[in-house]
């Protein structure tokens, strides 16, 4: 089963809005096997609806409308959809009363402007609103199934949950729809390709996206079928063919932050653990800490971005800043000792480097990057050179800081 | 002048990637005068690509199109360009060369996967990307200016602003297209209306746009016209009265995020400050750290994660925590002034608060935020209570904390 997402708004085409709410239904309806093949998007405009829904049914056996359904005069949706089924406005007083009760029962007069949501096109079945006053709709034509949705985000979802998704379910029947969500880091998405280039060879049914974000690239991989336990099968192969290949780069096999990883690790073997950070500038402990509970294992951080506070608070003595550089492996590896032992945690991670724009030297560019390592049984740091764009340079510092924390807990 | 955006990308239908990149070009097109008409968001799929080029060539006058020109093997771009447009793929040295380098320069080898990224239909012309691999390619087809963009956001906005603004400006001529943005924080949408009530009466000409975001609602007000002064006038009338009844909520009438603002005032009084962070967990000075040359006042951040980094690190007296409890506003108080103590800096302030999602108690419940400020002069806190969502705790308490900040760096 196929399906269209027709978004109307003005606010949407401008830029003032972004569609969430075609991403929202989209994800719903891939969920149950419904394949969403198109979302288009055009204003407050009769002859652009009128073609988005003329393109629909040719692409789409399903059709999800949103937005243009308030009380106010650019909303169009009604008005387009009875011309597009040369249909006459039916009054419905039963969801006149019920938009009137909402009305009563938080002590206000019904507007003028809401009556004529009780109108409907004919031919057209109400779905009721229970997060406000404008009702959807839903009808067949030519074969086709439409559902119409307000744009107000929690009305629409809550439409999408209770009607469209339980009635397509049981119209999509046994379609199976399985996927799976690798993260990577460290890797760029041409490297990750090279490395899995006979995939869509050996796993011809599965189908793997690459979604590069500034944490690194996802891999996505999922398949629709009709049997469970082959899809199940086939995804299992696929999953194995990535770990094989691109393992020492991925962190997460179920679509984890990395922050959620660590904090797995670190509960597992009962370690804490604290950061010292220079160019990441606090990202680091940012993201520790959005991991809910985390204060178990998460003692204390120290943004150290001057060089006064490498040496005052975490120790790190001034001749070998004036000797290697405030950005160099060895005073890395001092702020990581020195977080360690001043926090009393199991484990310091550091990080210093030149985020950019300004800062940098030939010998020392924008971009380069040492993290620093510091457990009771050692003492490393890794040298990074990322790119020019100063937030792109403190993510990818924050996510090579708690890869190498990762990859030496998976060791210990 | 009309345009089309077209999305290409199966991440984009299936939800999960939010597509901000037709956004980000909405915004920029509206803003110079060129109307968008349509989003048309298609998958990687040969015939739907068509279907949405030759959809546009019916529409508009401007064609951008994003994503898949990658150099993997589901980015399908290229190839049906080359068939819309009934051309031979090209190799183009230049392109090759040039990507070569990128590589050499971060001493890397050139993958295999990015060598085809050299080879552009005939009959288009590349527009050299500044932050990645892939070049752009724009090309007329039929009277109509197609852009070819990648989805990488970084690399398609350079683009847009590099390339198809400067050339499309020329090209919209004499139509006036003016907006402002004021950024607020610590008020609700609706609240905010009702301040703002009579706006669409007394500058009727003026759009009034209601953005919330994670860290407050924007506001952003526009006008076409044709009359450049006209324009100026209305706008200004629109910013006066905004200010007049919401200016106590609005810490830029200039878009600035909240830690440029910052950064002008501190730099504007020669002022250093620092940071001691619990619920935050390094956010604020991540925050702070994002602005350029933040190093200049910006001196160092305490994460105080544990009530052990409180009172060793900042001297918070356990006494103190003991009877107030640590999501106080006298532990707040006495973590900014042993931050301002501790890090030299003229100005320490700080945040205690509980984030959630556990931890909350009926006296102290998630949410309740203690936000503190202390200079030579005083030393103040205040009290906040946000909501159940732990991310957007630690970002409206973040933002509440920087704008107290703003308000005492304002009277000092």
């Amino acid at each position: 089963m196929n399906a269209t997402i027709i978004s109307i708004g003005n606010e949407l085409l401008s830029g003032l809005t972004v569609n969430s709410n075609a991403s929202f239904i989209g994800e719903k309806l891939t969920e149950i096997g419904v394949q969403v093949v198109r979302i288009d998007t055009v204003g407050d405009d009769e002859s652009f609806i009128l073609s988005a829904l003329n393109q629909a049914i040719l692409d789409s056996d399903v059709i999800v409308i949103t937005g243009g359904l308030g009380p106010t005069e650019d909303d169009l949706t009604k008005p387009v959809i009875a011309k597009f089924l040369n249909a006459e406005m039916k009054y419905h007083p039963e969801v006149y009363a019920r938009i009137e009760r909402l009305f009563l029962k938080r002590g206000k007069t019904m507007p003028l402007s809401n009556r004529n949501q009780a109108e409907l096109p004919d031919r057209t079945e109400p779905i009721p609103n229970s997060m406000g006053t404008a009702p959807g709709l839903k009808f067949l034509h030519k074969k086709k199934q439409f559902y119409v949705l307000p744009g107000v985000p929690k009305e629409m979802r809550a439409m999408v949950e209770r009607v469209i998704v339980p009635e397509l379910k049981e119209r999509a029947g046994e379609r199976i729809f399985l996927s799976q969500t690798f993260k990577t880091t460290g890797i760029s998405e041409s490297l990750l390709q090279d490395k899995l280039h006979l995939f869509s060879k050996l796993i011809p049914d599965v189908t793997l996206a690459y979604l590069p974000q500034l944490t690194g690239v996802v891999l996505r991989v999922s398949l629709y079928g009709d049997s469970e336990s082959r899809c199940k099968e086939q995804l299992q192969q696929a999953g194995e063919y990535i770990l094989e290949q691109a393992g020492d780069v991925i962190y997460s096999a179920e679509g984890e932050e990395i922050e959620e990883v660590i904090g797995h690790l670190l509960s597992d073997r009962n370690l804490t653990i604290s950061v010292a950070e220079s160019c990441t500038g606090g990202l680091i402990g940012h993201m520790l800490t959005n991991v809910p509970g985390s204060s178990d294992y998460f003692h204390q951080g120290v943004i150290a971005y001057s060089n006064e506070a490498k040496t005052e608070l975490l120790h790190v003595p001034p001749s070998l800043i004036k000797k290697h550089g405030a950005v160099s492996a060895q005073t890395a590896e001092a702020m990581a000792v020195g977080i360690r032992e001043l926090s009393g945690s199991d484990i310091g991670i550091s990080v210093t480097g030149i985020a950019g724009p300004g800062g940098g030297t030939p010998e020392k560019p924008v971009g380069l990057v040492y993290i620093g390592y510091s457990s009771v049984d050692k003492t490393i740091s890794e040298k990074h050179l990322f790119w020019k764009d100063r937030l792109l340079n403190k993510t990818r510092s924050a996510v090579a800081a708690l890869d190498l924390l990762r990859k030496q807990l998976l060791i210990s």
